[in-house]
């Protein structure tokens, strides 16, 4: 790899090409939207290309990856979050509004209100309801209670969502797939009962949007699917040769049976669930294991003597949580075999208002 | 505060200043020359304050780090770590030389040639050994045998440095000091057995940089202690009067004793350390816990119901890892009471190269 300096965080733009292509295809053949989460790559190119392969607009997380992407000129964005609206974040909803369909989440009749009062009525919601994760959302039974509500405030209300964040687990993705199938069957109920028919059912997550149920979902919003990373790996929703993304790093220090490489939490991110083997995993070499992780070391155990990298030498890390991984850096560097062939700005780094 | 938005990061400036000049004064007493570890504030301002303060010079983690102080003026840099010095990053390292007094971390013979073969002679080194945190750097008796290959390559040694990173555990600090004084002791021999004389003797991280016992250090290089932040008040280091750093993060989802607040690992970090309580603290509500994270999620179980706030209302969170979170941001709203007096920028934000 002809790269000047580790660590560098390395797309391989053949496996990004075919994980966007098999997602979109497994949507379309269950005639299902789909509206991939941009918070994963946050980085125009990308986004842009999986609205050629049939995506029917961008999900974020915040208004200001929502301005970044309508500013590119992307023309309908879904902020998947419970916004609590001020005066600042009304006025700069509005100015998205003007550019683009914007939608945003909401949970709370005095969310709904606190929306309309600050950014007025331009904007539709979805009613965000909780299948099993247990973060933000109401019951699903509570979903037209919050859509009448918005209603009555003099909002679009679109549809519901959720976010079926318990997939992972070690035996969360059908689990969760079938909660969410649940959920959103009770909440476009609930909201029918109050009179209110639902355009948009929104689910999906990346451990889940393949798993092949029965659901009322109109649409999936999975973000990590487009680069793989080490938790998706080790749920087994992914093999390693549909990894895309990978952090290339130069070992800096060795003794005995391991090495420590020049990636640490600033680069991978601290990410690790309860049932992680480790701070990430190395590729190609699947019996190695990243067992501590400080800002700029990453401390493998690297039981092959024969395949044990000397000084100096370049591994690829698969960051635990893509997500996290991108947003520490500000280009990916896109390869094809061994040859940059493009570098993409991380576009919306840092949005996190 | 009249801040627009959240999340965002605040830095109480008169803790700040406590905090700064309190360490200040001890190594002062100690006879202890003190080199802040820039790494955790990444700020300009924050370094020149530590500098005005008595500090001898800088500590910087990597190359690209130590390329923003040198730019904005600071004469004397070293990067404690062993880096593996390539063609591009020597070129890099010249360029630097020339600017400041420089110095780098070796911890292998090969390193050290690596380092002559492509940045030349005018960078000094520190050794780097293990005192017990089992990351990079050799045993201490065995400092000698790198000193003399550093030295044999034409290299200036000026002495030995480690990092006590097993401070970071509860029964940590004391235990990690006292294997410190010992590590530092045997491998200040080991450089004087070949012939060596350590100008320097570095230690310090800041769970022990506070320790008062019987070291042969002449330097320490504590990066936290700025701030403060959740791992330091979990380990018993700092009281929540020495946190300096906070999140200010708003209420957008609530449910029985459950708040979830808009700042998430994008924001705080992930770190969470096995015997961390959760993923940060709230300032001011000790029995509250942070239970899960998202990347803009931060779900809080918060046990009082007179002091639970409603939707809409601020709070502020202690990050677990103050280097991370600092990381994460563009710049640091720095406070006096509720009132902002300065916004700085995180300079060396993302150089991990």
């Amino acid at each position: 790899m002809e790269l000047d300096t580790t660590p560098a965080l390395l797309v391989d733009r053949d496996v990004l090409d075919h994980n966007i292509a098999r997602l979109a295809q497994s949507a379309q053949s269950r005639s299902l939207s789909l509206r991939p989460h941009a918070k994963t790559h946050k980085c125009l190119e990308i986004a842009r290309h999986q609205l050629d392969a049939g995506a029917c607009g961008l999900t974020v997380a915040t208004v200001s990856e929502a301005e970044v992407f309508a500013e590119a000129g992307f023309e309908d964005l879904f902020v998947a979050y419970p916004l609590w609206v001020d005066a600042a974040r009304g006025a700069r909803l509005r100015t998205l509004a003007d550019r683009c369909r914007l939608t945003v989440g909401i949970d709370s009749p005095s969310g709904a209100r606190q929306l309309v009062e600050h950014a007025g009525t331009a904007i539709g919601v979805l009613v965000e309801i909780d299948s099993g994760h247990h973060r933000t959302g109401v019951r699903p039974e509570q979903a037209g209670t919050v859509a009448s509500a918005a209603h009555d405030a003099g909002l679009e209300v679109r549809g519901v969502f959720t976010f079926p964040g318990h997939s992972y687990a070690p035996d969360g993705p059908h689990r969760a797939a079938r909660d969410e199938a649940d959920a959103l069957t009770a909440a476009a109920d609930s909201l029918r009962t109050a009179g209110i028919e639902p355009a948009v059912i929104s689910g999906g997550s990346s451990p889940t949007a393949l798993v092949d149920l029965p659901t009322p979902a109109t649409e999936l919003r999975p973000g990590v699917y487009v680069f793989g990373d080490a938790q998706q790996l080790e749920l087994g929703v992914v093999t390693e040769a549909d990894i895309a993304l990978t952090v290339l790093a130069t070992v800096v220090s060795a003794r005995d049976e391991t090495v420590v490489l020049d990636a640490g939490s600033k680069v991978l991110g601290a990410d690790r669930a309860t049932w992680a083997t480790g701070y990430g995993r190395i590729l190609g070499e699947p019996a190695a294991r990243i067992t501590a992780l400080s800002e700029h070391h990453a401390t493998v155990q690297w039981p092959n003597p024969t395949t044990r990298p000397d000084l100096g030498a370049r591994v690829q890390v698969i960051p635990n949580h893509a997500c996290n991984a991108v947003n520490l850096a500000n280009e990916l560097v896109a390869v094809s075999g061994n040859v940059v062939v493009e570098r993409w700005e991380v576009a919306a780094r840092g949005c996190n208002t």
